[in-house]
């Protein structure tokens, strides 16, 4: 599969998510409005590939005003506050501001540095969580329940969660994959099934709702969700529906991983009280691709993010390490 | 509002709930298969107003074959399997067909009885249940969360967990309802919410996976969910996604309640685990009003409902009584 994000012949080129999966399209950005344009509507989205497009959006700064470090302040302050609960997005533009003193063509080394660390990070991440996953599931073939999307499009490459889900598969343990639908936005729908389809790898997909009781029957042998920021004490912000689902696993006795690469990892924040949840509009939930399900005038509660609390989750599974928080341990 | 199904000019009317909310129109049904057809794609749903379909349904054949018994109850047998696990239907073709021996007259006499007794059912059920969230709940005005659509429309009048809703809209003690959009069908968003903005009461809407979250920061009061079929020791099956509330309010710590006519008990069957469970097509999950989400070929597993243990049920509420599961108190 092509790359999710990438820097292409000057220009920063990222697969338009929102026409998935009809259709796969490119989008060329060269310019900041249309970048934070992409961010807000999750052309493109996942948190380490929002990293990469903060950090790719600050080259690109550098290089337009090369002789106005003010504006391109201005401008990284602008896109850093384009969504506020992933960590990584924020992380990416200061990272790669941070060169700005060496000149343009440092800040693009610093930004091609963090794609290429998310491309090796996602490798080790595949690897470690599903070594992880063989270790605490007894049952050959394995069952893997997902949600949203943390595939290949949520990162460079492979993804994290669903990267997992991968490797479980070219190693042949994988009995079939769980995706939720993940309402509102459907990425689980539109994104993890078309992946998962491209990959070959069997999956039946299901609506949020019927994770607590497909899983209390006893149909799958472990959770892994991705992450958008993991606090200090390993309380984990994750796309709305994580910690339902986490509520759920627990009842059922099935691990519930959250996979994640190590800049996720926010140790300044201390626990998920201090997380920022960000409020979307409601014509993401009173209708669906433009057909409107909701009678006319209908007001909306519509949290993009959950905060799962670190006593549900089993382990954190990062490029580095595994947290396994299920016996004390926390990430910073 | 007019009465989601009756008895009119010789027959049954009722309310294509499929077209809602965009326009009210009403079915005529004057032959079985229609009917079986109605019931099938949800035309007509909610586990009272099952009772009374399949009530209605039994009087129209017994008044088509008034000399063919045996041609009664084929029909009869092939209307009671239209959907599997509402108790409702099943109980209201049987309750009918009793009264097959005094002729086409009486089955329909049956019939009506079981429309004006649920239309009592309601008023009491509004009541009580008012009475008990006023009981347990310290705060007002009330916030209320809920899922499916448990309204008149689910009945023939009023409703059960929404008509405590309305009760208590008309008591002035309500804040605000928030009903789960309730997927794959969306009868929360289609149908809830338009009840509700029909009585004028305040509410916002949310995807089932925001629900535990909303629960946690404390955001509402109190949980009401209907039934489909409540078992000897309180088990109830509801919509899929009921399940799941019931894990989050009690995580919360936030009463649960389960509201519905006495005729939703069923003494016969010991708990859930003997609940037959009715799987559905994937059409409905992959694809929204024709809008399809999913790849193309995506296997799904869909299940209607789901199975609440009693132990998470504070309390069920029907028209005669509140059996307090969380004082071990069982329905049968």
């Amino acid at each position: 599969m092509q790359r999710a994000i990438d820097w292409v012949d000057d220009e920063i080129r990222l697969i338009d998510q929102t026409r998935l999966p009809d259709e796969l399209v490119f989008l060329r950005v060269t310019a900041l409005d249309p970048l934070i344009d992409a961010i807000a509507r999750l052309a493109v989205r996942g948190a380490p590939a929002l990293g990469v497009a903060g950090a790719l959006g600050v080259a690109q700064l550098a290089r337009t005003h090369a002789d106005d470090e003010a504006a391109v302040r201005e401008g990284a302050a602008r896109l850093r506050a384009a969504r506020p609960t992933a960590v990584n997005l924020a992380w990416g533009v200061d990272r790669a501001l941070s060169r700005l003193g060496d000149g343009a063509a440092a800040v693009l080394e610093e930004a091609l540095a963090i794609r290429d660390e998310d491309i090796a990070a996602c490798a080790a991440i595949a690897v470690r969580g599903a070594d992880l996953v063989e270790e605490l599931v007894a049952r050959r073939p394995i069952r893997v329940m997902t949600i949203c999307n943390t595939g290949a499009l949520a990162t460079v490459e492979r993804g994290t969660a669903l990267g997992v889900i991968g490797e479980l598969f070219e190693r042949g343990t994988l009995e079939e994959a769980l995706p939720l639908e993940t309402r509102p936005l459907l990425q689980g729908s539109r994104l993890t099934a078309w992946e998962l389809a491209q990959m070959g790898a069997p999956f039946r997909l299901l609506v949020d709702g019927a994770a607590a009781s497909v899983l209390a029957r006893g149909l799958a042998d472990v959770v892994l969700i991705g992450a958008d920021r993991i606090t200090a004490n390993g309380d984990t912000a994750n796309k709305v529906g994580s910690f339902s689902l986490a509520l759920a696993a627990r009842h059922a006795g099935v691990p519930f991983l959250a996979i994640a690469p190590e800049t996720t990892v926010d140790p300044a924040t201390p626990d998920g009280d201090a997380i920022e949840i960000e409020e979307r509009g409601a014509d993401e939930v009173v209708a669906f691709r433009g057909v409107r399900s909701a009678p006319e005038g209908t007001r909306t509660l519509n949290p993009a993010f959950d905060v799962t609390p670190a006593s549900l989750i089993t382990a954190i599974v990062t490029d580095r390490r595994v947290v396994r928080t299920d016996r004390g341990e926390t990430p910073a």
